[in-house]
């Protein structure tokens, strides 16, 4: 099978140039120029296009099970919609039980996601259970083709682990080449205010946002960075949503510290004020950490312009906010009396790229070559899919959108492919939108129709770590 | 009894003035020229003399058990020779001993220094058994006239408590009156590093500073300013010995946080190479937190003039360096084998106002006003001794140092009152010089000679905190 | 004439102390408790009443000749307005003339207040023709009581200086004793940009702030402290409005640098939005520098909290709002048709002490000591009129305010004593009101009446700066 | 002419690929892998090679008139020495005489580099008369092929303009699509400071560290930027040297300013210690800025990796240490008597790459990615050069370097290309040299033999600037 893409202008980290791709067996075998016709199964006319890597989201929970539910998107839906925004891999995150082994997870979550993916994927796995047989386990994950391991500083006696178990994983990941990687909020603040603010008869949406200030993510923000300068190991810090956390990882980075981090296209968008209207409206916006302040966000923009986050991703973990409609799971409805009780989590997997393109590109914020740096090459370099992944050069795999830069697009949960009924980005018109998506030369969506199938997709065991970026 | 002190020049922390002062009965009760003589019993003339208040040490261990021994001043020698050096009340620490409450550790500090006591003095509790009944009997303590109380981030399995219980002491402290102290190390990563280098066979005494790094300090530092914003309750930062420590306060405090901070002397003068030596000597410089590099030091003075701290401290805990003579406690010996077991601590309650003042005042780094406020005025002020010590003013106590700017003077443990055979200054000769120390219209020392008594001392019950300076 | 003012808190800088004072011949003789009333002349019960020194303000412009008009308050009305406000003290700018001598400047300016004086005063000031005989003639001024020099970075082709002259400047000053000061605005952008805001029709009051931005006035401030690490020489930057400007300070005084900084109450609670009003209404606000942001004004609070500024003045500068009414100099009415027309400068010196209270003392933002500290006691040290002035001991003066806490008082151009006819803090209820003023011992203002009278102010020649705060 | 080269390892900016590349007529036109051999006139063998886009230093002064002698490396010596270091452009500057109009000098430096020219070069101009006419004249330095024009803050008296002209000319250009440059160093203070240190007689050449101290560049330095707040106009700053005029970028940056900047490899090895040395020898590494202290240096490596700035040049302007040979122009000798008199400027055309590459990449302070980045790709995109140049992509010129990452040199003017008898890394050895290095296809250098030829480069007329980076 040999396509050939011409007269495009292929965006990558780096390089922005008028060339032609040659496609052979899912893989880029050439970029060149007036490459011959002739033997081409299929020849893709790009004028006015641009070419980019597909979108690589370092952060999904898909048919995650979460509060007593469980979240809405599984990995075949979820994939659905990823292509048709852009994303054309992702990495889950296969969460140990206490009591069980983390391999166990990572067998479990292979299973969720057999016969049903569409686009390709990989997964991360968290040690939840703070025992000394999680840290021992660590060297045995690369095996599975996992090659990053999550800690979770909240959720305070369900998935927090302590200090101790946090810098032994961490030096035990460095030692077998492993990237750890953290949720930072202080799981004990949390607890402590959220009993408080309950006692006290807050319900409301908006104390979600009182029991996970900025001050509390920061804190553990900087309690991770510290880490780091104490172990000497690196650590990629999930979903940071506040200035200060965003400073310390920038000071962390220029004292040369191996520390990474990432945030949600959901935090350049989206402030406490969503969370913090009226009526139940808010439970839609819930996710931990939550939006913050419009200073906190402007943050968010600061940090993906001076790589102090290399990787934006959506931590898209989707619930209805009705799930009482047949067919569906128990959703946001299930926090009405609190938002103590709210499932945590946003849908985003299918938004990113054009959300961020608009925002960021169209308004200048970032350049095209930066916005494919945070939505899919830095992702690769970071999590070891790289070169196979996120870049467009000889070798690679043929996971390429065709972007128009000029498409309008209003984004709507009435025509969004995500499994649930809202939208976070309801109503934005946003300029610029993918054309054309294909995973290893084969082509998932065209001018909005669905070409995709299920169980198309790999899962992409992943190398030890490439690299601090 | 009226005592006259005429010609000198009073300075207090706000003012430097030429006036003449009139004691009463222990108390300051004029400010004035040329009192009438004729009726008083002493006139004291204090030409080319400095006037300043009595030195406040807040934080001391006299007689405190630790690491298998006791620190080898009790409350008189420890107070013979704070008055020498100028100090005349200090603040000691009453610890809980698990199990126990901490009225009962009161209880056992009071009884130490019954019938020894030369100075002034007072108590903070420490709490270090974290269970509810503690925090319950905070509102208990105002009336054994303690109110200020000191949570341990380090020395995991002893003193160390969780965040949790820190967070509800300080909210229940701060409803009651009481100001919150804090130890910030990050007692799990020094446990962590301690166990991994002493397996690694690194037991010279420079290791003890890789095990209490800068970034340990800071992050715990950081963590309790973090505790702060998310509690809004007060705030005291024990012996803060490092740059990225400082600047959390500082940074705290421009967000306008309720957070305050204490240096000590040795972390203006020593470094982490008077630790590292070659060989045992080391052993003497050996405390928690440990001075650290030269830039940590420079903050320290920087923090120092900019009020980032308020307060100059020594955390007096004195160990014999060779404590296997005839009538001593085991001392510093006990490390010979490892750092790991030195006991921790220095001596300095003698020499903090003349060191503080040669270091700071002859170099121009601070004012005379300055020093007064850091060594004095702010110790009262924030707690709740002042406007009785801590300044020169009608109705306080009169417990004044006359300080000859000239005076030139060797600090050595040769000649120093300290019960303990080293001092970290030794060799350094300091110009300005206590000439005469009085405690409550009380010589203590005039010209070297020792005038004091055990038992002259009191113990000065202390109201609610004062103020956030 | 002896006075006893008994039963008061005495306010210092350092202190606060329920104390007595004793007055004989204008001088405070003692402070104390129950001094004998057999012989005082006139016995003050200062019941429940603060006792604070009187005001100092370092940065005023009397009888000022600007814009083609002069400001419309003279020696006079301006010290009856200041007195009546609690400013016992202020320290006004001679200004040199283009081709005369400074001394020819300071002798204009005495001859402006002889006679009509109601409050003491001293000079500064300003060097405005840049060349050599200038900077030559810098050491003769102590000898007219002049200690200080102004050098103006802003107003190109007025009263502007170039760096060198600037630089000259300072380090003459530095050699023999002088403090320099600058106003710190780039005037060479300043006319740029009001060239092109002209050119364009852009002359609503609001663009005043187009072509004084924060941005114009961070650079000149910046580059200020900069001079003062290339010198070595001391600075103090007046009315400093910015956060940029005020960060730059901050940087500076860390480093140890000789340099302080001057804020204006307008600062402290005017912003940009009061002079973008869309009407003229905004003339009134137009001064230079303007206030700015909601931002900048929390750096200002910042600011004088942490000491990065010392003092607090109101660079009072009054034109009438419409000057076109019988018996006025003309006024704000100038500039109608452009905001480059409105003279520069608001009225202040009267409302500084009791807007600063409100603002910063009743709000919890600031101690009742700094607020001494930074209206009275500063400025007095600063500037070399310590410990005469700006503070409460024995031998100073008696200029004292007698505050009353609880009093409450609507500010309004109606009530006010300034000849102006408007008000920047019209209809601000604060608490906290001067019950009674005196200066040097005797009563100006009692009760709201007015006792003082022309000529009994005194010009206080000056002393070489004191010091660095 | 069809080239091939394969086995390779591609590095981008972008992108670390094993691929072949194909050359035709000069251009790339494709990368792929396994090419036919069979037409191509020659095939490289690259295992274990990497393919680097030639250098492009964007900060030269070849064949410049300076302190009355010139620059000892022509368009040609220059060039070749350039080539064997693997730079394969250069972008000098054509120097504005007073009197004489901008298009005047750069036609003179176009003769300068006709017939010698061996590598590809472009031209800068500096606009040194500061009249009217100059700023009316830089719409029409496009049709030159000049995008770039640029502006000394230094050079009192003779290339130094004013503050005014500066902002004039950053709007100007703005609004025709050049960039702006500027040498950032107070003209003023220099001149003084000069003055003053020749008066005292300090003439060893440590004292041209004293008259351009680190406060001196920041200085300039953050005034820059604020211009660019000011006039929102783009501006790139050249050789930076300190630690806060890259903390004043990094601020603007952050707040989004159109701000960039320049570091020369001289300032990421030396120190103030090299110039400061006892004898003469001090003169060599006399040039302006200077380097300056350790903490400087750190803070350089800190921008480059944090993208503060965006390129590393040499500022290559090369004099004679001892020019009094036969044959030689004069050189630092002039400066014998004073530092004063010593011609400013270091030798580096030829170093900058392997000395970038060693210091940087082979200690792991940047990537092989990144030290493309600010080599080649960035001076490419930020000067209109690219895609033409600065990339390793289809369409593009084929300057490329073959980097044999193993290899060992030692630098030493003996052995290196450079016309001047000394170089700043003498006795460095490197790991990582140029193998082979060419220039549109053609090999100028390979194995360390000389294959180019005087007059084969070429002019590069460039366009409008690209982007901020």
């Amino acid at each position: 099978m040999i396509t050939i893409i011409k007269n495009g202008t292929i965006i990558t980290a780096g390089d922005t140039i008028g060339a032609d791709i040659l496609i052979e067996n899912g893989l880029i075998s050439a970029i060149g120029k007036d490459f011959p016709e002739a033997g081409a199964d299929e020849v893709i006319d790009a004028s006015g296009m641009y070419i980019m890597p597909g979108g690589i989201d370092p952060h999904t929970h898909l048919d995650m099970p979460f509060g007593g539910t469980v979240s809405s998107d599984d990995f075949f839906t979820g994939h659905k919609a990823a292509a048709f925004g852009g994303t054309t891999c992702h990495i889950d995150f296969a969460i140990q039980q206490k009591g069980h082994s983390m391999i166990d997870a990572i067998k479990t979550w292979k299973k969720k996601a057999e016969g049903k993916a569409a686009i390709d994927y990989s997964f991360h796995v968290a040690l939840t259970d703070p025992v000394e047989s999680s840290v021992e386990e660590i060297p045995n994950l690369l095996t599975e083709g996992v090659s990053s391991l999550k800690i979770f500083m909240a959720y305070k006696g369900a998935f927090q682990v302590d200090d101790t178990t946090f810098m032994k994983a961490m030096k035990k990941s460095a030692a077998h080449g492993l990237t750890t990687m953290v949720h930072a909020e202080n799981g004990d603040a949390i607890a402590l205010l959220t009993e408080e603010l309950l006692k006290a008869g807050n319900t409301a949406m908006g104390y979600h946002n009182v029991a996970h200030s900025a001050a509390i993510e920061a804190e553990a923000t900087a309690r991770a960075v510290s880490f780091v300068e104490i172990t000497n190991a690196p650590l990629y810090i999930v979903h940071i949503a506040c200035k200060d956390g965003l400073e310390a990882v920038r000071n962390g980075r220029r004292k040369g510290l191996p520390v990474m981090g990432e945030t949600c296209v959901q935090y350049t968008y989206l402030t406490d004020q969503h969370i913090a209207t009226a009526d139940f409206e808010g439970a839609k916006y819930i996710c931990s950490p939550p939006p913050k302040s419009k200073d906190d966000q402007i943050a968010v923009w600061e940090a993906l312009r001076d790589n102090t986050v290399q990787t934006v991703a959506t931590d898209h973990c989707p619930f209805w906010f009705d799930g009482t409609k047949e067919g569906r799971t128990p959703g946001k409805e299930l926090g009405k009396e609190s938002w103590a009780k709210v499932p945590n989590g946003v849908p985003g997997i299918e938004d990113r790229l054009p959300v961020m393109w608009h925002l960021g590109v169209n308004s200048g914020k970032i350049s095209p070559n930066r916005f494919v740096e945070i939505t899919s090459t830095n992702p690769a370099k970071i999590f070891g899919l790289y070169p196979q992944k996120g870049t467009i050069s000889v070798g690679a795999h043929a996971d390429l959108v065709i972007f128009d830069p000029e498409k309008e697009h209003t984004i709507s949960a009435e025509t969004h492919h995500m499994n649930v009924d809202y939208n976070c980005y309801e109503g934005m018109t946003v300029k610029g939108w993918p054309k054309q998506v294909m995973v290893r030369g084969k082509t998932l969506v065209k001018d909005g129709e669905w070409l995709g199938a299920q169980g198309y997709g790999e899962f992409i065991p992943r190398k030890s770590f490439n690299k601090i970026v």
